[in-house]
């Protein structure tokens, strides 16, 4: 995966140094683990400030995406879009006069599905999209190219944890959805309807234990066969255009 | 994505002969263009008569398939499911006594889309799967991987002409379905409870002009902003969740 985004590198202490202080996104900084010195501090020290995530990882792994040995034990992504904060997608919504809906990836970490949800929620007219800081893929141009653009039509927000954020959200008069197999109840017999997170667990793992203790309520989509989890991407679909369908019947009862 | 592929391939002539002659499943064969000798003759000869698809490449596009350079001519793919005939999906839905739901995917490329198309299809409980020999993905373990194993319990019909095979399943009764944006009826609002056919575009062009003229009827799924498509994976289990639903719901009425 990594090799597709090497478009997307700035390798070197300088031009990351340069980079940082840019206006320019940075999805994540690699700096390679062991001793320190001058400049890489500073890179960690405004990173930080910008917050931005760093990651130590091994001068091996550094060698593996950029064959050029000239990193100097460091590199960032460049990311393709401008991450907003949770509240501008709250505000988003609320210029529209819509009841919320904002989609939480917990830890997505194929882009292709990123891509995929992110076109459906566009599609949905969800006002945003949540993902996690750590542990899931970021908005790279793979993911925009396989979002057909749409991800740089709505709002994502990069937030450092999802439970909390989910908290934050309640206060804020939401409702959060998660989809789950034993839930009691079919997807399309709860009311959806409501200022709502609908929260799409990972590929392999499904939501986080603290995620799912979150939810105000889940539901389950019904599955045949030996399946028992479908793609991140058609679970999402399912959900928010059933939210869509709900909505749009309401607002067909209210004007009738 | 050949590179992917080559755990199934089998080079050179000797070797594509012997399982050709046996009961291992072959998705397709590359021969080099130009003169063609004996063996070469014979291997086209026996897969003509198996119904197994030959393809004529460059020289450098074996080369490139394959880095040692002993492919004489000549690779096969090996494939990971036996397909079956489209009698065989339309037997089985009888046997359940369930009216036939049948996916029929008109030229999907992405082994990933396939995977995920797949995996729904199993989940709402679809007899079939119906893709076309020509300009598509065939099942590969890639497919397969993506599917997380539903493609192995799935029926997968492979045919040479989508158009005639949807003219076929009229004369059994079935009915046709596409997805178009301009179609007037929503998706939600359109019966889809008969024995259906619910065919998927592929992931740049949509349905085939010809395939679109063949169908019964086409709905439309809403979306908002500038998005005027999804993926084909996100399409497919939105109408495939809806039939499922819409049959669910008549099985209750009808035991009410």
């Amino acid at each position: 995966m990594m090799t597709e985004e090497r478009d997307d590198l700035i390798v070197g202490r300088n031009p990351v140094l340069e980079v940082l202080r840019s206006n320019m996104q940075i999805s994540r900084i690699l700096v390679a683990e062991g001793k320190k010195e001058g400049s890489i501090n500073a890179i960690i020290a405004i990173a930080k400030k910008n917050n931005v995530l760093v990651k130590e990882v091994s001068r091996a792994k550094l060698d593996g995406i950029i064959s050029e040995k000239n990193h100097q034990g460091v590199l960032a992504f460049i990311s393709p879009i401008r991450y907003v904060e949770v509240d501008e997608i709250l505000d988003y919504a609320k210029q529209l006069n819509e009841p919320p809906l904002i989609v939480i990836l917990d830890g997505i970490e194929d882009v292709h599905n990123l891509g995929a949800i992110g076109r459906t929620a566009l599609a949905v007219g969800a006002h945003g999209i949540i993902i996690p800081k750590h542990r899931a893929a970021p908005i790279t141009p793979t993911a925009m190219k396989a979002s057909a653009g749409a991800l740089m039509h709505i709002k994502v927000s990069m937030v450092t944890n999802i439970s909390k954020t989910i908290d934050y959200l309640k206060t804020k008069g939401m409702w959060s959805v998660g989809t789950h197999q034993d839930a009691k109840d079919i997807y399309y017999k709860s009311d959806l309807t409501g200022p709502m997170a609908v929260i799409i667990g990972s590929e392999g793992k499904g939501m986080g234990h603290l995620v799912s203790t979150k939810c105000d309520f889940t539901v389950n989509i019904p599955m045949k066969g030996s399946i028992n989890s479908l793609n991140a991407s058609v679970s999402a679909a399912i959900i928010l255009y059933e939210v869509a369908k709900q909505r749009a019947e309401k607002r067909e009862s209210i004007n009738d």
